[in-house]
This record gives structure tokens, C-alpha cells and sequence, in this order.
């Protein structure tokens, strides 16, 4: 198991839940349009929330902000080592920085002293744009290189006397970025922060993002996520919970099983399916109802639904805890499967 | 290596490209529908599709169909014997059956003795709706009792001398749905068709789709793959393409990577990233195009693609095959790098 790093009010590693991440698009600074966006985000289901650092402004901009959410915050800093003790002293739970690109020993050592005075804890990582010289020509663009470049940033924190570590080895192609993670998980015990980078855009980014976060986890790998898209953040949120959601890390929702539905079904599941979907969506009860179009499979998956539904030529069965409940016309599903559904959501 | 499959004008399995599949929503007796759906489908990438056998009516229209569209052909069929029959008998190019419900020996042999005659392939397959009755009361409902109940089925195949089968063990819980292929795929070496079955609506659909085939198929396992989605079948085939894009499982296409953008990022990058990913979307050309919003990850990014482009505050960096190109404006970013890529995409 990894080891437990605090974060503001929350803990990455050592077996609790993933948490999921994203980054606002706003420059902190921008006191009122960064906290709209990070109450957003909590509402979707934002553990932690990330932004960049890029003047003083914005780190002065954290003591504000943290008034304002509940979620704990992270700081993304490259190269300004002074920015990055600003922002620990004006409250940041976490900094995002490569010791390697702040300058001097004594740069990172003033950084280091900072991080342990306020019980900070720091994010390093590679991604496929940013591994050390040294290791690229000596291994080329791969998992090695990609890992060592981030062991060799936690190396340097590990010898100013800084432990509370997560790790990241991102990359945009996935095959690379699931066997980095694979390779460093064998390497060391802190916790990872998994994601694809550059992902892309919404449509084939959740995909990227799915298969390699989804490998890993599926693999007990991974503390923390970020889905990386080119789309709103809160679409990067959804992505994360439902990657755990389907995974079965993820507490308090109702999980609805539809059917594709073919050339069997008689009657509009789909659209039926859709309906059952969203009065199901902000439900924080732990639930399974099944949407089934026909006879084949539709029995075995309502019965094993804590809810189901399957739906024939002219009348549907309704099952409740893997027994028949009660057999309906076809006109009455919406009535009668919605007004059981809603009880079951009380 | 799995054992190679001809379906019709193509091949599963043995080292053949991984085959994206679909099944239509009409009635195949619907033949203007049906038709006209399946080139929808075609023009979408889909190699293979399916669809529901129900009468008499629905095998006579396989014939026809047949000239109408450019894709093997598989009829889904449950129960009825002779309806198998007759879909080898109008020309079907793959029958997905479970010989343990369609009856007597007998029934078993007139089918297996028209696959034969016919030279027509055969999936059979097991769902966590429609586990064997002996084998869930022996294990329960796991990978397991999923596992045998498909090779029970091969078993009787082979005992009639078929032998160009595909197989499919599919579960809605994406966890026992890789534990289950995996399972699969250490018993035997006919070739695996992937898929998340009741995998629901579109986003989260996608989601537990590319989790478990993208698990799948990164680890070497499956030959074929339909993603299930209760919502239009192109959008099936659209995730399965790419997720085959994702593992860079697919031929002669457009990469597109773009960075999420942060508060570092000065230009509308993440709008632009749209532009260039429409505009490759059905390029056939093999191409990594990078969209970097700023000076952090970008000008790595960048520089690791074919053609790449690096904002910053005032102006940009063009990138070709590893190298600066050209410097520009920021406001010359879309007419020079879109005539750049044009050039590329030529």
C-alpha cells in the first residue's frame, strides 16, 4: 500500500478513496471567475483543485480564495522558487514543482523549509515534454526515462528532509503512460497521481483518459486522478468520477445497466434508459437498476439489479431484488418502474 | 497468437488488425432502414455488424441487404434453430449463437452442419445475464462461471466439427468483465470479441467501454470489439475506433494532441485545438499534430510531433519534425499553422 500524504483536509495514499482532480482555467488572481469555477467543480465532484501560479498576484490571490471553497488547493509552479514559498505562506495545501527547474541547492533548500514548516505537501512529476537530459539520451523517450527523471525531483526533496511526496510520470500516449506508472509503482511507495496529458479534446480525451487511468486503478495502482481534456474542467470531473464509478471506487451512486437495445426490442428503452439515467444522476444512494429491451438478456440483468426493468411485446416485468415484482402493460412502464424507482431514491 | 476467423470479406483474430463492430436497431425485414444505417456505419469505420434474426421474414432480407452494403454480416439469433439455417442458407457471413438454447442434438447438428457447409464463422459467448444454470450454482456469478459456460458451448461446436469460432464473455461490472477475458484468454486460442455489455448511456457508457476493452487489448488480449451503447450505434463505432486510436491499434490517422490549458496560457488554445482536431478528423494520413499553450509542457510537446505549435504571450513557435520552423504572431497563429497543416494533410 502507499503511503498517506495529507492534503489540506484530505489524504492521497494508504488506501483511502482516489481523489479526483482537476485545474481551473482562470488565472488565480481573477479572485471572483476562480472561485465560481471551483464551486463548480466541488459540486461535481472535485476533490482537490489545481491552478497556476504566475505572479505574486496570484499567490496573494490564495488566502482569498481558500475563504471561499472547500476543496483543498495546489499550486502549479515552474521555475520561480520565491513564488513558491509565497504561495505556501499564503495558505496553498499542496505545490506542483520540479526541484530540478528552481535553480540552486539553495533555492530548493529555502523551498524545502517552507513546505515543511506549513506541512505542505508537493507534487513532482515527468511528463514526455519535460524528462531530464541525462536520462533521455541515456534511455530515450520512454517508461525509464520518464521515471527516473521523477525519482531524481524526489531524490532532491527526499535530502532537504521532504516525505510528503505524490509522484506523477504523465504522457500522452497511453501504452507509454500505463507502463511508466506500472514502472514507477514498482519503484516506490508514495502516492501516484495518475493522467494522460494533452490528452485532447472531449470526445477522444475521455478515452484516452479512461484507458490509462482505468488500466491502472483496475490494477490497484493510483491515489489520485486527473482527467486532462481540452474541454470545460467540470467536464474533466465528470470524467474522473465516472472512471471510478465504474471501477466500483466510488461511494453513494446509483448505477443504471441499460441495454443497447436491437433489432428485439419492442419499445423505446433507449430514450427510457436516458430518462431512468437522469433521475439518477445527482442520487447518492448506492443502488443498481437495470434497463432491458427484450427477453434474451433482459430477465438475468433486471433480476440481478437491485431495480429492473425488461420490457416485451406488449407488457414489461418489473424486479425488485432479483424477484419478479410485479408484471405490467407496456403503456404503464413509465409510470409504474419511475414511481418504484423514486421510492427506492427516498 | 489467437487462431485466425474468416468473416466474409475479413478476418478475426491471428494477428489481423482488431475488428470494430456494431449491430443496427431495425428489424432486418426494415431493408431501407437497415441498409441505409449500416453504410452510416461503414462510413464510420465499422468493419463487422450485426443484427436480430427474429423471423422469417428478417432471414430472407440478408440476401438482399447483402448487395447493398460492403461489411460481413452476423445474425444474432436465440432459440430457433431452423431461423439459424436459413440465415447461413440467404448468405449471412457469421452467426452468433449459443447452441445450448436452441434445443435437441439435433437441432445443434443441422446447424453446425450448414455453418460448415456454408463456411460461416460462429460466436458463441456467455453474459452475466445468461451464465449456465450448473455453473452458477458451482462458482456463483464470476469470471468463472462466465468462462465455462462459453467453452461449454464451444465444447459442443467442436464435438460437431466447428471450428471457426469467436467468443465473448461480456459483463456490465467492468471489474469481472477484464477478469473474466483474462480468465478466457489463458484457456483457449480461438479469437476473443471484446465488450462491456448494458454498458448504458453514451458518456458513462463510453467510460466503462474503453476501461475494459482499453484494459483488454493493451495487455494483448482480443481480436474484435463492439463498444455497447444505449445510444446510436455510430457512436459505438466512433469510441471503438478510438479507442483502437489510443493504443495506436489503428491505421492512417491524425493525432491530435492538445494541452488542457491552464492560467499559463495567454491565447485561446483550447478552441483552436477544436479547429486542428475537425480538420483532422478524417485525414487518413499518419500525422501527430501538437496544440501547446504554453512555454511549460509546449515546446516539448511540441517538438515530439510531426508538426507542432507553441503559444506564448505575444507570439508562437511552429515546430516541424523536432525543430523550430518559424516564430510568428499570436495573431498569425491560424492562418500560418493552418497552412501548414493543410500541407501536411495533403
Amino acid at each position: 500500500m502507499s503511503k498517506k500524504v495529507k492534503i489540506g483536509s484530505c489524504y492521497i495514499g494508504g488506501g483511502e478513496g482516489v481523489k479526483v482532480q482537476s485545474m481551473t482555467t482562470f488565472k488565480p488572481s481573477d479572485i471572483d471567475n476562480t472561485v465560481n469555477q471551483i464551486k463548480l467543480l466541488e459540486n461535481a465532484g472535485c476533490d482537490i483543485v489545481r491552478f497556476s501560479i504566475l505572479n505574486e498576484d496570484d499567490a496573494k490571490a490564495i488566502k482569498i480564495i481558500k475563504n471561499h471553497v472547500n476543496i483543498p488547493l495546489v499550486a502549479d509552479i515552474h521555475f520561480n522558487y520565491k513564488l513558491a514559498i509565497s504561495a505556501i505562506e499564503n495558505g496553498i495545501d499542496k505545490i506542483r514543482i520540479n526541484p530540478g527547474n528552481i535553480g540552486s541547492e539553495d533555492n530548493v533548500k529555502a523551498v524545502a523549509d517552507a513546505v515543511k514548516a506549513h506541512n505542505v505537501a508537493v507534487r513532482v512529476g515527468s511528463n514526455t515534454g519535460s524528462i531530464e537530459k541525462e536520462f533521455l539520451s541515456k534511455y530515450g523517450k520512454n517508461e525509464v526515462s520518464l521515471v527516473e527523471s521523477a525519482l531524481k525531483n524526489v531524490a532532491v526533496l527526499e535530502k532537504h528532509g521532504v516525505n510528503d511526496i505524490v509522484i506523477s510520470v504523465k504522457a500522452s500516449d497511453v501504452k507509454l503512460m500505463i507502463k511508466s506508472y506500472e514502472y514507477l509503482a514498482s519503484k516506490t511507495d508514495y502516492p501516484l497521481h495518475l493522467g494522460v496529458t494533452e490528452a485532447g479534446t472531449e470526445h477522444d480525451g475521455i478515452i484516452k483518459n479512461s484507458i490509462g487511468i482505468g488500466s491502472l486503478l483496475s490494477k490497484g495502482i493510483g491515489d489520485t486522478l486527473r482527467v486532462s481534456l481540452s474541454a470545460d474542467p467540470v467536464k474533466e470531473i465528470e470524467a474522473g468520477v465516472s472512471i471510478l464509478k465504474a471501477l466500483d471506487m466510488y461511494d453513494g451512486f446509483v448505477r443504471v445497466v441499460a441495454c443497447p437495445t436491437c433489432g428485439r426490442c419492442e419499445w423505446d428503452c433507449m430514450a427510457f434508459a436516458n430518462k431512468v439515467n437522469d433521475l439518477c444522476k445527482t442520487a447518492k444512494t448506492n443502488l443498481k437498476v437495470a434497463v432491458m429491451g427484450c427477453v434474451v438478456n433482459g430477465p438475468g440483468e433486471a433480476m440481478d439489479a437491485d431495480l429492473g426493468i425488461a420490457g416485451g411485446k406488449d407488457c414489461a416485468v418489473i424486479f425488485k431484488n432479483g424477484v419478479i415484482s410485479k408484471k405490467i402493460k407496456i403503456e404503464d412502464i413509465e409510470s409504474e418502474f419511475i414511481k418504484e424507482l423514486k421510492n427506492c431514491l427516498k
